[in-house]
């Protein structure tokens, strides 16, 4: 096969440790599936603000800009958390977010049977839960104009939120195309009460819903959405939403689960390059200890043959291999019931790797 | 006493049912207690949109500003769902807010013993829940500028959130207040890692939280306070954001204690005068069938007590009516297990006007 170049970014906290495990189980299946990476590595969030003065330093996003695909592992922590807007992790993910075109995130949800229990919702509440929200990435009150100014009452801040209909478009005919190829339910989220863009957002919708009669469309007030994942969460299939809101939505959909700890996602653009990342975060207060779990960024390469590549048997193999090592009673610290008995990180990706 | 001047604007839906049991709810406490009401009514929503052609007249206006507190009950339904904004029920909603100086919506979530088993949380997180949510009512996205223009890549949509410190400053101070009240714990919640106004909103708590220093605060990222809810929601006492954030997670947090059929809230400005109404909706799909649940309306009653006029006995003595009448086993429909033995509007009304 030819040899897909894969940009990875470890980043921060238990990112490097976690993604180690997911480079591991990349190189099994090359030895497995004769597919073949070549992996090249990039500073990125606080290590690179250390190391290079910014969160983003340009050879790292040419590396990227150079990849079929990047793994990210998270970024972030204390010790940056009180630096100026430029030396902030985060600023380096929106930057990678707006410089690579991804304006789309894609964040299943879905209930692993062995952390059932671990939701703190009721088991038949849970039941058959399995949605995606679909978060528009690039636009919004994220990257709109904002500054302070002097007003009448004291010192003002102002955030702008703008949406263009290209925008709107192309991340829900996204969206349309993928509650396509599983139980066929739209949710559009908006606050098209209030809000002038989220009223440009519903009519957009309505405008190219005709295209996919084959799918059934809800609006839902974001107001309502958080309440409606919380009442009936399995009746939701997939939901679409501009940043801010999906911002908050993805994470309670996530929490809802219990299995935020396995959870992947996807942040794509127009074509088949994604960037894809655990959707925990950088774990300040368990790394460098070998037992952060590496679970969620392995189903992230899943994700990546999936989305990217099109490496569906290797994609299944891996889900496959994490199912099979859980069900053996396999657990990291975080998911066990028992955590005298919990693997560290190196173990549990060698039992996954194993079992591929 | 002296008369208080009560605003009654009924409005839509199950709205007219659910404020007269409400009103005679305060009918019985000037018989037992002595306090006397004065009761002007006034079109307001949809109603008002029908019979004078907008959804806030004004002499609806002039009648809550001339009042000491006014009693809402709900407004909108699918009958003015397409109309133009001028002309709709949620637009009367947000000028009378500003008209009035509404700036603080006071939220309280708790869980009523009888209702426990109606959450889709686990009984054991549920447990000692009781918190409440305090929302900037009249700044941020929901009042800044808001306009259409013609962008590169078509139509294009703006919404502007703007705050100032003083606009900040007031409703934190509330909070810190009512935190005093309680268990002393204020959780401020912001986007501070993007937004410009989250910073200044940070600032803000930061500069006035030395003066309260009995309050314990954290501050917590919208996204993570939207899982937070989930997880540990008995940890949460008071928890102050603004204006979109608390739209957003007061319904989330009214949502899990799985009681919002009882919740009430109360919108306040500087002085004592507030608005009062359910945390419901207008519920079109049962209005005019007499099925409705007065208790969260008749609870709104009591926080009126209490927040605007100190009538801290008629307040009590309200909220134990409500509960003596739950404890007795008596429910309407919607928290009724057994819907064959449910109570109307009415009947549940004077049970607990009886119990005063
Ligand atoms: C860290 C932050 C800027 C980021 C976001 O809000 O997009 C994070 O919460 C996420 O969801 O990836
Ligand atoms: C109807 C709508 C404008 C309103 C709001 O968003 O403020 C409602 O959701 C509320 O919370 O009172």
């Amino acid at each position: 096969a030819d040899v897909k170049k894969i940009a990875v970014i470890a980043g921060d906290g238990i990112g490097p440790e976690v993604v180690a495990e997911a480079i591991k189980v990349m190189k099994k299946t090359e030895d497995v599936f004769g597919y073949r990476f070549e992996f090249e590595h990039g500073l990125f969030g606080g290590i690179a603000i250390d190391e290079k003065g910014t969160p983003l330093p340009e050879d790292t996003l040419a590396i990227c800009k150079k990849a079929d695909a990047v793994l990210l592992g998270a970024v972030g922590g204390p010790k940056w958390d009180n630096n100026p807007k430029e030396l902030r992790p985060e600023t380096g993910l929106l930057g990678i977010r707006k410089a690579l075109g991804l304006f789309s995130n894609i964040r299943p949800a879905n209930v692993f049977d062995c952390l059932k229990e671990a939701s703190t919702l009721k088991p038949e509440v849970l039941e058959g839960t399995d949605l995606i929200v679909v978060r528009e990435l690039t636009g919004g009150i994220y990257f709109g104009e904002k500054f302070r100014r002097e007003g009448a009452n004291g010192e003002e801040a102002v955030d702008t939120c703008v949406y263009n209909v290209t925008e709107v478009e192309r991340i829900v005919r996204q969206a349309f195309e993928i509650a396509r190829t599983r139980r066929k339910k739209l949710a559009s989220v908006d606050k098209a009460n209030v809000l002038e863009t989220s009223r440009l957002w519903r009519e957009t919708v309505n405008r190219i819903a005709p295209d996919y009669p084959d799918v059934e469309l809800e609006h839902v007030l974001v107001d309502n959405c958080a309440m409606q994942l919380l009442r009936r969460p399995s009746s939701f299939d997939v939901i679409v939403t501009e940043n801010m809101f999906g911002d908050i939505l993805s994470d309670e959909a996530a929490m809802l689960t219990g299995s935020i700890g396995m959870l992947s996602s996807a942040s794509l653009g127009e074509g088949a390059f994604g960037l894809y990342e655990p959707v925990h975060g950088s774990a300040p207060d368990i790394a460098g200890q070998g037992i952060a779990n590496p679970i969620a960024t392995i189903l992230s390469v899943a994700l990546m043959y999936r989305l990217t590549f099109g490496y569906h048997d290797a994609a299944e193999a891996i889900e496959r291999a994490v199912k099979e090592v859980l069900d053996a009673g396999h657990r990291t610290g975080d998911i066990a019931v028992d955590k005298s008995k919990a693997l560290g990180t190196t173990a549990m990706g060698e039992l996954i790797v194993g079992a591929i």
